[in-house]
């Protein structure tokens, strides 16, 4: 496995042309806010003072994780495979937000524990049945955790446009998320155990718990992708090689909650760069998120108390990155429409 | 003028039937947040577990402010009539945004000093060519407010659809709002006074004084109408007419920013049912917006940083209010997609 080398959007002439551009536009300066560095950076990314979102696409990454046998989520271990075949059968809420907003869906068997059969509409990268338990032993060997990665650089090349968000279904997954934001941003354990799908505060209390054994169990993995093979999933690694690809290929990666930022936190771990890519959906009611966001720099751009995962909060988020793109390439200048500037 | 008679929303069944219609889709409890709430509200507006976004509307009201001869703007009159000319050649940013988000677009000449000539993209209701200066003497008489108001009322039954959002532009009119707000929230008028379309803290310290100076000439002024006329536009009548009347007809109401909250204060004063068709697109970066919002108990869908008007902040909500209205209509139940519930 080669690690995607990503270049920097920095650019001082492109951000002054930007800059330029934004400010010409009919309003006043600085009004549309946090949609203004939106544009920049979409016009960063792209090289242009005109950037267009082509064609987004949602990738939805589905594994299973071992770790459940601990008793850390409120819902079985089968509501993984339940949910994808929700997706294929457009049911589910990532469905009707991409279905709402014009946006291309892609299901990815990253590795849950169930036999789909051939599907036609599911993209089968199975890994293997679910991850290993990570109470008991690192939760995949070094190959499977580099094959999953892998498949996320390739499976980048689907998606024919330029703007691709990620999302993950996967019970258990919030565990692992929590395991690997404490290993990497040095939050304690406590503040990065939340409720998951919906776990009592006996229940945090036992997740929390399971993973501090864990911690102490796996003593010394420092490395990031020594963290990613051992408490991650085969979903979070797949995100993370695919995120790397994206970045590589100037795409704009959409981040949405929890989990897939924990897959961000290990890709920003290995190539910096990536961050210059992303656009942060939302901040999620997940426990942890709020922080994980903060130790990326990161500034959402919905605060809804959303807790759903599936890329959901991409979808939501989706026509904000596209007005950003749509006032700068739309809008008219004070000098085009005639209006008066400041007295 | 007959203030329109507005029922509440409340209704104890099918509130309950909402709460079991989105409990029962497939996602975990809650976890759709506020998108959660938004369903409600619509469902509870249009008594139905399926509420639709039926092809939704913003308008536009513009008007002058014969305040600004006190200098509390810091851009020139003219800048409204341009800005209206800007908008009939979809140059602005909501022009861009309400064509990114499929809304109809109505402007209204609500007394803007300026002659457009017959122009068939602008609706003239023109109750003057601008406003007087409060600082000297009330803004309109008794019989102009009531008939921007009657104005407003009328005007409603354009929208073809069942959502409407509101917007404004008006040289001087966060002078205006920001009158009104102090004067019917009780907040302190240096809370009330911001930058506006982007005054310097000489500007704003001005504008201050020519509020507290109005404030203290125009002593006992108290009742909603009376401060409406006194301090307010030919623009936030009619919208205070305009939302009445949509809420009359159980429309869904967009509240953009500062200015069109301020018209809401009204609106609230004189009906509080009103309050119960009301979403709230956004906070604005608008010193004293959110000082109002928690006066109206509102919670906004977006936090940008925002301060342009124009309705700018209804197209970008709007999204998410069709996510809201989607999510209930076409997300599979637990039942009917055979996904297992909580453990």
């Amino acid at each position: 496995m080669q690690i995607p080398q990503v270049t920097s959007t920095v650019d001082a002439a492109m951000s002054a042309a930007l800059r330029a551009a934004i400010d010409n536009k009919t309003k006043p300066l600085g009004s549309l806010g946090q949609l203004e560095t939106l544009a920049m950076q979409l016009g960063m990314i792209q090289r242009t003072t005109q950037p267009q979102v082509v064609r987004p696409a949602i990738m939805v990454f589905a594994g299973d994780h071992g770790v459940v046998a601990e008793g850390v989520s409120a819902y079985p271990q089968s509501v993984t495979w339940q949910m994808v075949e929700n997706f294929l059968a457009q049911g589910a809420a990532i469905n009707v937000f991409a279905r709402q907003n014009c946006c291309d869906l892609f299901v990815v068997d990253a590795g849950v524990n169930h036999d789909f059969g051939a599907r036609t509409a599911l993209i089968d990268r199975k890994v293997g049945s679910g991850t290993r338990n990570f109470a008991i032993e690192p939760a995949m060997t070094r190959q499977q955790c580099e094959t999953a990665m892998q498949h996320g650089m390739d499976l980048v090349a689907r998606p024919e446009g330029n703007v691709v968000g990620f999302g993950e279904m996967g019970i258990g997954n919030t565990t692992a998320a929590s395991a690997i934001m404490h290993k990497l941003t040095g939050s304690s354990v406590a503040d990065c155990v939340g409720a998951g799908a919906g776990l009592d505060d006996d229940g945090i209390a036992r997740k929390r718990q399971v993973i501090e054994a864990a911690v102490a169990r796996h003593a010394g993995i420092e490395q990031p992708l020594d963290v990613l093979r051992t408490f991650g999933g085969y979903e979070i690694a797949m995100m993370a090689g695919a995120m790397l690809a994206a970045a590589q290929r100037r795409m704009t990666l959409l981040i949405d909650g929890f989990i897939v930022t924990s897959a961000l936190l290990v890709a920003a771990k290995l190539v910096p760069e990536v961050l210059d890519y992303c656009v942060f959906s939302h901040c999620s009611n997940e426990r942890g998120h709020r922080h994980m966001l903060e130790a990326l720099n990161a500034r959402p751009l919905l605060q809804l108390g959303l807790r759903l995962g599936e890329g959901s909060g991409c979808a939501l988020a989706l026509p904000l990155v596209q007005a950003a793109a749509a006032f700068l390439c739309e809008m008219a200048t004070f000098e085009s429409a005639q209006v008066s500037g400041k007295v």
